[in-house]
């Protein structure tokens, strides 16, 4: 089956210490699933995949795709500046039951057929779908339209998409006019843009946002044929969509601190250097919760 | 008086040919006035200010200035790569009679150093007060909070910062903790964070949004005291201001759709290279409208 | 006849208050001219462009063309971010005489499909030749040699390019195994790859080198089938043009010190911002002057 | 005893398959310490570090330190996105026995408190000097001046600075000016302006240029007073060192093909992504071997 709907994000969740929270991550699972996400995505950068070392990169998978235990696809972000270095990971993760690996050009290289030839010798060393994670801001790649195109077309197991560049609207749109056959767009941005990628024909999203059952209800109104519902709903959520969105790095810090507050995980340190946020952010936060009336949903 | 409020950033109206429409901003400027805008900042990227020569530069500020007539006050756009360029354009909005004007570093000077001395030349030669621009985007050039302090702190007419680098909301605050005195700052990132930025002290913004009496409104019920009501109101009308926001450039061309759609202007026509929006675009706009129910504001 | 050899890069004299010295363009043309020239490209980055008024480049290239005489073609540059403002200097310099224009991409555009429409909106309006500009450093455009092939294929006029990505040399071979006809390629980088880029193919060099006789005999020695005596000349000039090289925009300080103290300009004033040299590179300045016995030629 | 002179960055040897070649590794320490190089700096960007898993680079660290044997100061490069990940690193390296660690900016951190944060953090778990690495070509961080002195003055162990942003003579003469004390500043930028670099009061360089025993050379010849000869000499292979400097991350294929070919490593594989040079370099440098009289030194 096709992976779709909302592929949250996942946060790596640590203790005070700062080492992998291994019960954090079965807690977190649950609470993810149990808001009706589509599937879950670790080890991006919201997960601080940078920050991990390569055996927590392993652990993460581990306890993550166990704990998940088949509820829901877990894709498994595989990105490295070697294609090597890509390629084990890819290999580890499909051995311990990834269902897709999401994977981003290798930063700096202004040459494309290197990032194609990159993408093709990863792909050619693993059978589970690739995500092509379109992601310029830490990469400092721009990958067209057509390029994009040229990889899901030419690569048989890059099946899937995730935009990151502004504006993903016309970007799937001119993706999607590209590419014949059976490839998934997701959105991004932070959900900033959710109602309107859908509206385009993405079939999903990966994102890290913090009431992602928020997301997941957009989707699913949306795909039952409740078009102006899901407008509606989305946009009322929008004041705290944005808020997270403006955080940029910062929001790994201001998202932790949720799922800390929403009894997800135990603790919402983040690794430095990271966050950027000031007192004034965590009132911000809470007065948007108030007004948005989504302090019931604090606990799981 | 202080600047404050709204102090929309002007699109340069064109004819169909291309050619800068004079009886356009005349409209336009007429248009701003009524819709409650409490400034005018002509001569920004929005205003397509790259590319106009300076013939035009000098024309587009003798009619908007002309137009206004003392109504508000215009700042103008005085922006260039060489200082004595700068210069020259400074002192002639002046002798024009700009109220202020904005001043983006030069691109790609690394060195803050010199980015001060650029300042520091511009300001000795005229009289009205600068607005320091944030513009990190087209600059490549980043003002950390002590930067900005210190030019608004050691250059006497240093008396307005318009932000750019997200998040605005913490730099706001970090700059008004560093400055002592009477410094404006002003949010920007086309408005999506402006209940925020107020509420963390900025004065007003300066953006481009197609739909100024909503920003105007926003700032008037803030500083009305009506804090609940201006983030209500503020928030209903996100979805539009998210939807510009995402185009970058682009949003050039959908601004001036909108505004010759309302009538403010004759012809929507933009200068190359600019836009990337698509037909569906167009469409989606029209929904949002219809959404908001902002289409009995379509005329003047 | 092709434009081929040296087109030096001029650099834009000033007074000693940084006003245009059309009385220095006329000795620096004649210096160009008595070191062997064959051509001179003026309005590029190390001639200051962006610290001039639009009527300064039109006098500047005026007193060029005029002091000139038709003795060397000039090349002058036309670059702006706006295709309206290129056509219209494009125009102008074909009005005043220029045998072909140098154009490099507008800034921060991503979408090549832009940046080949640029080119050919310029294109069409003018009749002369035009040299299609790499210059990744200050346009942050990345032009790969499929894309200039296709531009030199494509659009009638454009005739020449002139590289500065590194390596230059693989990139000349790749263009020239891309391009069939008529092109010529020239190369850049400060001149610090002439001999190579000469032996890649190149048909000459446009760059800023303070001593053009050099690279105007390294020239004259290779295209005369002395190849080695032209390896062996070059090489031995390499510690200066090296020197020169690093300095980046610093560069214009330097180069244009030495002009004056060669006699060939009355001041070596740069315009803000500018450079960031200090006392020492002065004095290492002369004491490679000494090293290559090249005091001897300080006068015109 | 301070660090200093060339300390030479070691390529990373490869067997034909890509897997770390520890034979390779033995026979080249030999091959650089008979070169004369007064140190080895491992793990850096032309070692291929972050092509490099986890393993390798324990294993690559200690296989070089066990071949030197205290022959030479080793110094390691632990550079990471995570200070714990680069804390992780650097105890490790302390453990196998490196003389020193050499640390770049955590990439795209745009604020300078966080850069400096990293810094101390990582130095206050070890007690082996650090090399404040500039590279802001691969981090996109610029360290200005006053800030690399800033960290060399507030964090004891911060005892050495390798700088790579040009001009590197005018940044060795600012830093030297702000620091007290006892500081070593390195070159960079491929050895190209090492003559000057040691004339501004470098302590040496850290730099991969195939011809190691040519920079150390030049190395003795200035420290022993014999300045004249020291640039003569360092003049003489400018068109190698510029040559291979050219090549950017291309070089370290084209080093690594000259080490084979000079008998100290056993393939000249390199991991993808990388090299990007064609046939016709490998022709141009075997001329440029023979025109400097090398050729009798291409064993060891």
């Amino acid at each position: 089956m096709k992976i779709h709907g909302l592929c949250t994000i996942a946060i790596t969740p640590f203790d005070n210490q700062g080492n992998v929270d291994t019960e954090s991550i079965r807690s977190l699972t649950d609470f993810y699933i149990n808001a009706g996400v589509q599937g879950i995505t670790i080890l991006g950068i919201m997960g601080e995949v940078n920050k991990l070392s390569e055996g927590e990169r392993q652990k993460v998978t581990e306890v993550f795709i166990e704990s998940v235990n088949g509820r829901v696809p877990v894709i498994v972000g595989c990105s490295a500046q070697g294609t090597n270095v890509s390629i084990e990971l890819a290999k580890q993760a499909e051995r311990l039951g990834a269902a897709a690996l999401m994977i981003a050009p290798p930063a700096n290289i202004k040459n494309l057929d290197v990032v194609f030839e990159h993408y093709r010798m990863v792909a050619e060393q693993i059978s589970i779908p690739i995500v092509v994670q379109d992601e310029p801001v830490t990469t400092n790649v721009i990958m067209p339209p057509w390029f994009i195109a040229k990889i899901c077309t030419e690569i048989e197991n890059a099946k899937y998409v995730k935009l990151e560049e502004a504006p993903t609207t016309i970007k799937t749109t001119k993706i999607l006019e590209l590419i014949k056959g059976d490839i998934s767009i997701f959105g991004g941005l932070n959900g900033m843009y959710f109602f309107e990628e859908l509206d385009r024909g993405c079939s999903g999203i990966m994102t890290g946002f913090s009431y992602p059952e928020i997301l997941v209800e957009t989707y699913n109104l949306f795909t039952s044929g409740k078009r102006d519902e899901a407008r509606k709903y989305f946009y009322k959520y929008l004041p705290l969509i944005r808020f997270e969105a403006q955080l940029g790095m910062g929001g790994v810090a201001i998202r932790k601190e949720i799922y800390k507050q929403r009894g997800a995980v135990s603790s919402g340190h983040t690794r430095f250097p990271g966050a950027g946020i000031d007192e004034r952010t965590i009132v911000e936060l809470k007065e948007m919760i108030s007004f948005l009336d989504l302090n019931e949903q604090v606990t799981v």
